[in-house]
């Protein structure tokens, strides 16, 4: 287990994969920066100065404030691949699966929701190279949930009509847990990923 | 019917009840700029710009940078209320209303998504003042959505153990169509507001 674990939702802090130490503080620094002010209004400057770096020793690491919008974006996009293909292609039933989908999916976007809404409001901020490589990315995180619902009508235990529209409704049921939750709110990201599984399996028709 | 109905969704432009004209210019330049660039990267000499106005002609009409976001907002919740409380206390049963409920506030999302994004994202950049007033407005469509699925249970038609945890998933699958919505993707807003309809009736399941 890392050390850099959460205490609220139990997730794992993405940046782990970042070296050296400096290159990751200025991720940080720049999520944090992005959250608060929007990246627009976000210098380079400013990063620097949340890391307690100059410039000068931003630009070692980052050439450009894109440069790091793109590697928090492909980090968090990584992770969130990870999180769905696990759960796809776990040992259960597709209804566990799905459960397991919608629960780990919903913890990670509560445990780590600033990074998850950098990650999803400033996407237009990215130039046609990055996004495109985004944009497949999330193409993957649609087509893991796609899989399992597929796999629940095949074997019956789905009733699906819309399986496209299904898979986009339940992703961006659980995205939107990094706009309203609140750690200091009455249900802990465990809670909420419990009741969306089940609201989930509700939607597909199961059981 | 108003000349400002759109095509996507059929929805009137929540605008309308701004006068004068100027005020109202600068009210649309504002959300647009909001949305492209973030509200605290963009200048209220940046919004004058737009509307083709002097930063002194906005200051006739506005006094700040946050009374334009706090007059947006406010209309925007407005409208959400409105939406909600006319489909909440309409004649049919719960199920119907709920559907009804569920698909034009999903229009409403689809069709005005800037208006929706700047109004969900830019919450924070309100004083507390302002935001308490927002707060409000947020706890009424809580409320309304609620009252339809306790009528629901009540009536014997839903089959819902956490009410509170089921409206807020309701109304936030519903506000994320903002995020998401494509005016060039393959579904038109009363599409995607038909398929939410039949799955939270599911959520919540009905019939």
């Amino acid at each position: 287990m890392s050390t850099a674990e959460e205490t609220t939702g139990g997730e794992v802090e993405p940046w782990d994969e970042v070296t050296p130490d400096a290159a990751r503080r200025l991720l940080v620094a720049a999520v944090e920066a992005f959250a608060e002010r929007g990246y627009h209004a976000t210098t380079t400057r400013d990063i620097a100065g949340r890391a307690g770096m100059s410039p000068a020793a931003l630009y070692i690491h980052y050439k450009t404030k894109e440069e790091l919008l793109h590697r928090i974006s492909r980090i968090g996009h990584e992770k969130a691949v990870a999180i769905l293909r696990t759960a796809a292609r776990g040992e259960g039933s597709a209804t566990e699966r799905l459960a397991d989908a919608v629960s780990s999916f919903v913890r990670w976007h509560a445990g780590r929701r600033t990074t998850a809404r950098v990650v999803q409001y400033e996407l237009d901020a990215l130039g046609p190279e990055a996004r495109s490589e985004i944009v497949a990315l999330r193409r993957q995180c649609d087509a893991e949930v796609r899989g399992i619902i597929e796999d629940g009508v095949r074997a019956g235990e789905f009733d699906v009509s819309d399986v496209k529209g299904t898979t986009l409704a339940v992703l961006s049921l659980c995205i939107d847990v990094a706009r309203w939750f609140n750690v200091n709110g009455p249900r802990t990201p465990d809670e909420v990923g419990a009741l969306y599984a089940d609201l989930v399996l509700r939607m597909v028709g199961a059981g």
